[in-house]
């Protein structure tokens, strides 16, 4: 490259005179293109190009507490209108949406409290959310019972975690529901590490108490030839990761297995690269492992999710307009798969 | 406090199904309350708040490349409409604006570039924007006749920095600059550092050439006395902080000095409070010094400032509305002073 | 608390005035007793004391790529003096340590490269560490041939993650191995991802080829009674957690549904608590939920593992002596369990 | 590069099985040389480098509260010893020398208190260190006295910042004062942002009471010259820095004015680069500058300074041994000059 071709466009500095959409904010960030502010409206190109790209499967990775937090209706929303084909998400998260599907609540609290009073309160601290007890223990006896359930259809045959999300969301009737809404949109919703959430510790009641005379058999592989098939048969893939961690790395690993590689890829993370981990690792690194391609449209934006997230779908929604309908490439196949 | 004092008000998700102006995101966020969106809409809550009080000064601290990213026209229009009273800055912030005032850019960038090909070519990199050393030249040879200019004025009598950044912004024509803007507002900004930036070199170049005879002589205590005294004699108080250093440290020094306190406070950081450095000491620790009050609005965003300060304005402005006129409590009394 | 209550014992500068062991200088630490450095030399205190209590079980949870980077033979050796008693681990750290027990290695790199450069020539990049892709096909080809084996033993039995490491360790011969390590102490090693790794790769050629006509079935819940289990019968539990994810969440969930809470934790992480993830969340947090004891010696430690864990594992050892020999609470009881 | 390039060197795994004196540890981490453990090894391999160049003069940086911590002895006895040529430091690290210079003391304390209460006990924290309000009374008391004195002999005459610490520290007698150490070693201390700090306070109460009739003049600008000059007579320059900010910035600004560039350089920081501020700005951002040489030995270390730094220095120490000695190669010149 020659010397000009390194100074060629001035940054444009932000002006904020009056009432704007996100999305006329988010313009500004362009024009200004740096640091954050850049990342942020490269985010939302990208996302918006998965969104018009016909032939593009888009994955959403989700990890931290993004349900407790308040994204359980943009997700929800994002699914039914098929903006998001497939989900992989920690276990956590879909034992969120489930405990409000079934009547129980997430409540504002606040990080600078006492928490061995919480504890004698019996209730939960996520941060700056509260969860009490009896909402969880309401799940469980009803988890209990969908596991007892589900072990005496199965009838010993094993399920993958979607087609176990599957049984979820067919059972739960919350419109806003994350789980209902993926079952009803046939948008297969993975838990790598399904075990590791209440559903595994209702698993825990389920068993030791065995009403069913059956147990529950999730197949803790059996989803990955599925995952990977999706991303095989679509023509191009896209990502939209919340965190790192598992749901990150199956989306990766997906791509990397089907041969593929992600064409589009927006990272939302705190995370940083030097300590080495997978979940702050730069999309730079996954292009070694041909996890995302080389010419991918890609970014990683730095920052909390829970503020960048619905900043980029605003900002894409506009862009889209009322008018804008996606239909998914790949047809919803039934029992937790496309 | 009773148990069901915790778990009174339910998380409120947030939904977007359609165009959102930046405040209707942000009362989402206020709703969902959690994480980094509830930080964030209750930033925009104080600095609402300190807009509409009618006896508070409101301080701006500026650390980080701010100018260099795009927030110059944000910043000077801020000032001009008398939303900001009081700038601190790092040096080098009022630097970039100069550069700007008299011609020079700041060009988008990127930040995976081999940097020995960018020293070759005489292009200066902050992370994602490029600068061309000739601008820095250019504005040092303006500085160096300013200098020779301002040396002859004062003959031998030294200058608080914001009288130095005074006798700049009277001198620099761009109505785009915050230097400028700062000197017709009457709104007076403090260079706590001012040695360590390029206003530095441009000293040195002055005083090795000594063309005028005489010396500028910026006394570094002098802007004590007079930022302390804003302090002292608003009724009340309130700060906007991006990043952290001598900037933020300034500033709640003269809350501390003036045995004032801050009554509202926002600051916007990535830094983090277990390493123990001032930058990013939580807003509980500045209440032991008294250098905000216990009983402030107070909050701290972990976040990008690039993307986090704009939107605070463009919500606040939003709700202001375009009538809303501000008039600064403390009236300006020329040559860098309120 | 009186205000001399505060204000007791002065901190102690640091002196180094010439050689000194590791302990030797985490006493200096422990007598500055801030920021870090304090966190650091309690952490040290903290783990001696889970060693020297004969009734404690310890957990060491594993994200983030640790054996890649250098900590194998360093936790294969503390499985083996029993200075940990049960692993939760990531699949990949695992996948790590069988690439090299079947001849494969990890090199020194660098961060800065060309990654595409890198997936041309099929390597791998983790950071600042590179893995050709052809250990890992030769790991895959091996696994094959193992879940062929264990799925003909096994013949439609289930197993649970444990059960899975246990006879991975018990055909891998090399002794620097953490999984063969574990089989030979008896310690067990849960992978509650197990899935999200490249031992769902090979499950996925396997299932494809179909050899050996059988299926490997690892259930994914079926672990979870048998940890929950361990936490139960142990009198006191203590956990030592590199990064957060899922084994860190794994190791805490087992304390909350025993019943029993930890009694000793230590954490090191560089995620930070505001963004609402398990990852970063505080100890106090972990309290509300009962995780962990209220009064558990407990502290989180913010920095790189990699630099973290081995000072804490020679501090410990060097105040433990030679002769300190530590024998387990709960005996191994074969495949894969205690 | 050929493919055989990339994988030339496998990573040593870490073992540890007894007593290790902290370079012992340190020669692991070089082994395994990944991640944080590879850039520490490589940081003490740089200070080593550093010291044992007899042409080479070194710069300590001092950002965030490394004195209230614990390090004041430690690098007090590194001026005096001279593996410290020259040093740039916040005030307030200054400030906080000094109290303990005139009697006063830093006690071990706790982050998470109320900090009303300590407001109310005329506390004031630096996250678990807490310091007495009446100790810096009588450090205020004490510096008016040295102010008046200095104003009566300086006469009128400015001081750069360098001047105003060596004239403190000519007045302290502790000999564990860094102040001191520098004064008698010779060792200037650049303060570029002096006025933000106790210090500034102590001259507004020295400015309103105008004992002696006369005021102290410290020039803003003095001290630029002075630290440009070292690094232009230094045939090599190193630095050391710890945080980033003024005294980062100043250090490499000097190196840059020079035209010299820094040879050896060793960061350790938690900032991170993506938010664009100086403060987490990579190495290679500043070979663009100029600030550090394409070619010259350097790294960032991600971590708290207060475990890095002591960690650095023992590995280094007991590298050189005790018949070390080291010859700055820059003499003194009396009045804070090298």
């Amino acid at each position: 490259m020659e010397r000009d071709d390194f100074i060629r466009e001035p940054v444009k500095h932000i002006r904020i005179d009056g009432k704007l959409t996100v999305d006329q904010l988010i313009q500004q960030f362009r024009n200004s293109g740096s640091f954050g502010a850049g990342r942020l409206s490269a985010a939302c190109d990208i996302y918006e190009r998965m969104l018009r790209d016909e032939k593009c499967t888009v994955f959403l990775a989700l990890a931290g507490a993004v349900v407790p937090a308040g994204m359980r209706s943009l997700i929800a929303d994002l699914i039914r209108e098929r903006r998001i084909d497939v989900v992989v998400s920690t276990g956590a998260n879909m034992v969120h949406d489930a405990i409000e599907a079934v009547g129980g609540h997430h409540y504002k609290g606040h990080w600078f409290v006492d928490d061995y009073v919480l504890y004698k309160y019996h209730i939960y601290r996520i941060y700056d959310v509260f969860v009490p007890e009896e909402d969880f223990t309401k799940l469980d006896y009803k988890l209990v019972e969908i596991y007892d359930e589900i072990a005496t259809e199965s009838n010993g045959k094993s399920l993958s975690s979607n087609e176990f999300t599957w049984e979820l969301g067919r059972r739960l009737s919350d419109s806003d529901s994350i789980l209902r809404a993926a079952y009803e949109a046939g948008v297969p919703i993975f838990l790598p590490a399904v075990r590791d959430s209440e559903f595994g510790f209702a698993y825990w009641l389920h068993a030791s108490r065995k009403t069913s005379g059956k147990l529950l058999l999730v197949d803790a592989f059996k989803d990955l030839p599925e995952i990977v098939s999706i991303c095989k048969r679509s023509p191009r893939n896209g990502m939209m990761v919340i965190g790192g961690g598992v749901p990150r790395n199956t989306v990766q690993s997906a791509a990397l297995a089907s041969k593929k590689g992600m064409d589009y890829a927006v990272i939302m993370t705190m995370d940083r690269p030097e300590i080495g981990g997978l979940s702050g690792s730069t999309l730079e690194e996954t292009v070694s492992w041909g996890k995302v391609k080389s010419a991918a449209n890609k970014i990683m934006v730095i920052g909390d999710a829970m503020i960048v997230f619905p900043i980029i779908v605003a900002s894409v929604l506009e862009r889209l307009g009322e008018d804008f309908k996606r239909a998914p490439y790949l047809k919803p196949k039934g029992i937790g798969g496309i």
